[in-house]
């Protein structure tokens, strides 16, 4: 298959995780420069309201109110190239982590469209870290690994390993994964992972209102429950999710309303 | 511990994988209006050429040629913050992903500093997706798992549990393991990891003279040999890694000087 000459690029573009200081350099020009942005509601509330009315296509939402299948999505960006446009695919975090740029780059190589990709800051390392925890530490975690809650019940061999997860000893972080909360951390319970394992909730992270609730592989549910955490948020199981109380009365950022002793302490 | 009024603060930004376009547009303001920039060698050449000469501090090499240790750039970065200065700590990827960032927050709150984590694009997604990996694939991987091939050597469980993270069925991404590939390799091998697995190195991902290659969990050895691939790189495991040939014949990028066959199809 050859390149259509007179076709356009598709930029695959990562948003980061929604403060748009967060955006790369090259996102932030190729948003300026696209004919057109495909976007969903990921990106969060300050990105998507920044993107020009006239050049953009929200693919997050059909009339009727459904999703968008992928499929439709993965048409309209070759439909849109083999008009000669420079398209930009905006997904919110980075979109090779659980964000589908790989079957969208698949299928464009297939229709012999060109294409880029523009990696991004990703929420799973991101969100933790503006709170204060660091996904790795030298002294208690040597290895990380990202998973997603909302998993692909279509696919024959659907479950995580939450057991081999348990057992690499390094953190765990899970993308999406409030309403399954009660799930994994069950799983990992039985897989024998301490119960006083800190785990920590970052909700919205970088957009304004973040929130955090910290507690422990036994709590975090009664937790969630109490702070009434909901989706978008990110969980982080593993030691350095304690590093957070450690810091945070000199942990400056711009995105938390409250945080607890830390105003008082510093004025 | 109360902040000490007078203090600067200190932020540690990550500058991601090596192309100053892929810097946040966080940390290309902070980099501009810092009053001194402590980095080392990481963030790569032209980020690190594009520093202003007279606000910067290299604290990669001490005269003499050995590394400074970590405990001397914890005190002058507290040091520099009592100067009432406005600090950048500079590290390549994201500083929070095995940079160290973490022990650089607990030394700064412990000492009553101010800091600011700014989030960074990290080269263990960033290197594998401007070579067409997707770490994570909705098909292939649902999850990923990030691990050091430079372990620490002082701590007391060194060992990285390979067979656990083998056990995960997700991609494996290794980051600085160049050196230790003969080693990681054979022990994926002998926890029961496909011979054929699809294996990635993508040799200083994003910097200019990008080189990839590409083999199996059993060959892989002998293509880093052939092909002389060298530090700084990173490598890549699992069926994501396949990927790169069903794309790259359409895959735009500016690092890399060769690409077999692209040139010509496209053209």
């Amino acid at each position: 298959m050859e390149t259509d000459p007179d076709a356009g690029i598709v930029y695959l573009v990562g948003s980061g995780p929604g403060d748009p200081d967060l955006l790369t350099v090259k996102a932030t020009r190729l948003l300026e420069e696209a004919d057109v942005i495909l976007h969903d509601k990921l990106p969060g509330p300050k990105i998507i309201d920044s993107l020009p009315e006239d050049r953009r296509e929200d693919v997050g939402k059909r009339a009727g109110g459904e999703r968008t299948p992928q499929s439709a999505i993965n048409e309209r960006l070759v439909e849109l190239a083999r008009e000669g446009k420079t398209v930009v695919r905006l997904k919110g975090g980075d979109s090779f982590v659980f964000g589908r740029g790989g079957e969208e780059a698949e299928y464009l190589a297939e229709h012999g469209i060109a294409f880029e990709v523009v990696p991004a800051v990703t929420s799973a390392i991101a969100a933790p870290a503006v709170a204060g925890i660091p996904v790795t530490h030298r002294d208690h975690a040597s290895s990380v690994s990202f998973v997603t809650g909302h998993e692909d019940p279509t696919k024959e061999e659907s479950s995580v390993d939450w057991e081999a997860l348990a057992a690499t000893g390094g953190t765990i972080v899970v993308l999406m994964g409030v309403g399954r909360l009660p799930d994994y951390t069950a799983a990992l319970l039985e897989a024998g992972m301490a119960p006083e394992t800190p785990v920590a909730l970052i909700e919205r992270g970088t957009w304004p209102g973040q929130r955090v609730a910290t507690g422990t592989l036994e709590t975090i549910v009664g937790v969630r429950d109490e702070e009434d955490i909901s989706p978008p948020a990110v969980t982080v199981i593993g030691y350095v999710a304690a590093t957070r109380e450690t810091v945070a009365a000199f942990l400056e950022n711009e995105y938390e309303d409250e945080r607890e002793g830390a105003e008082g302490e510093r004025e």
